[in-house]
């Protein structure tokens, strides 16, 4: 069955090691693995954080942390260059935590959590992006395969970026990248926003996916929103994905007027019951559609 | 049957005289009415205007446009000041109009249009904005009595404002505010983003709804995405809801990769096949699902 894992995320931002004790309370919830943001130099030792996660019994998978100054489309050669060392640094730090895949929007060009507003991209900077991207990534790619992980390319929704927001263009992507060491991970959040459909969508980016998010529209724990559950995990089925499925459920019950809710908040109370649910729906739910063991 | 619209920026933006042909081909198109943004002073010849709307035999709603400037939740009290008297300039422009409602997220503070990022809000604060808000829209709906019209408020989704998001903040602003002219405007491109369930949600905010927004998840055309418009449509005549319905379908099928999806762009082909369509699903499945006459 695929394994299953939490984002850390959910517990804390950023996550250090007075929170190890939750790695053991994820694993007691059901969880085969950990998402940790790839941690910035010093905010965690890489031994000791290994030595937790097998401790507790958990793999790990990583989610990469761009912005406007690592920037695999930026229009400065320097904030471009950035972004590749980035991954480079992304891809050792995942071999020393025992990561096999890095994911995220490792494209970069981020809009609203970098207070940019959409605008209109000329044709000529919006193939010049492509260019760099393509660029950037057949570097990562490279570093991906010296350390022998892979990376996955996330497509986010519009107001989140303006390179990536649909598998189609995903699947386009990978086409102009055609490096082994790089395919996408796919997010039912992003997908529920900008796909026509998020089951013809994991069809179409099923030979690439490397990591997939299972996340309600509204990020709240499966089962609290309206994605459809039983024909996305029946479709994983019939597309034959045996790789890892995270849950990132960090949106909490707040419905306050005034509740900025994309901005990251530390839970309020005790969730294990929510967790712990979460984890068991999502694996019956395979187990009932025939998800391959 | 439930009149149905077509949002202006469809067409352009701004939608100036020389659109005025546009308004023939939507009534032929099968529309009942044009949602049109407010026009900033001078923009459009409102008499004319609303010569143009009758003789094209169109009914019309408007938009209003809100900013960091003109701002019901700013913590400047002249900008307060200054969302308010916008508020009573919208109800004017309305009534010289015709349009018996207007809609928009009117108590402002904009995020990723106005380039700004989430960021935590203080409880005080957060208590603060509320009481501007109920205040600033309770002067609103004075102005609106005075024109006999009604503001809708329009929860938006947590990337383009950290003030409504849900339809239940909507139902409990509604009940603060308390003002037979002030109601709500649900849109289901940001209510398939942030409520748990789309028709329950519909049937919580049924008693302040005075305009409705059916839109796809990706706002391309009716039929093209994953919103289930069966349930939503037949959950519209439970509830007994005969207002109007706009379309709002700007996105454009361009889906290369770095295309800014979140970024307004005109039609790069005729439309008028699939504005035909679009309207004529929508309005055989309100006859279909028992629609009010």
């Amino acid at each position: 069955m695929n394994p299953i894992g939490i984002i850390s995320m959910q517990y804390n931002r950023p996550f250090v090691a007075a929170d190890f004790a939750q790695l053991g309370r994820w694993k007691a919830a059901g969880y085969d693995f950990a998402e940790l943001l790839v941690p910035e130099p010093g905010e965690l030792d890489l031994a000791a954080t290994r030595r937790a996660l097998d401790d507790a019994g958990l793999g790990v998978v990583l989610a990469a942390r761009v912005n406007l100054d690592r920037n695999l489309t930026s229009d400065e050669a320097a904030k471009r260059q950035a972004g590749a060392d980035y991954l480079a640094y992304c891809a050792e730090t995942a071999e020393a935590l025992g990561a096999k895949v890095v994911g995220g929007p490792l494209y970069g060009n981020p809009l609203v959590f970098a207070g940019r507003a959409p605008h209109a991209v000329p044709e000529s900077l919006r193939q010049a992006r492509v260019d760099w991207c393509v660029e950037g990534l057949v570097k990562g790619g490279d570093a991906a395969a010296r350390c022998s992980i892979r990376f996955g390319v996330e497509p986010l929704n519009r107001f989140e970026t303006d390179i990536l927001n649909t598998t189609r263009q995903g699947v386009a992507l990978m086409q102009l990248v055609n490096h082994a060491s790089v395919g996408l991970v796919l997010d039912t959040f992003h997908m529920n926003m900008e796909d026509d459909d998020i089951c013809s969508a994991l069809r179409e980016g099923a030979a690439h996916m490397v990591h997939f998010q299972a996340n309600e529209n509204h990020r709240g724990y499966l089962g609290t929103g309206h994605i459809d559950w039983n024909p996305v995990v029946r479709t994983l089925a019939e597309i034959g994905y045996t790789g890892s499925i995270s849950l990132e459920p960090f949106r909490r019950r707040d419905e306050r007027i005034g509740i900025p809710f994309a901005q990251w908040k530390p839970p309020v109370k005790d969730e294990t019951e929510e967790l712990s649910a979460a984890c068991a729906f999502l694996k019956n739910l395979i187990t009932l559609n025939g998800g391959r063991k």
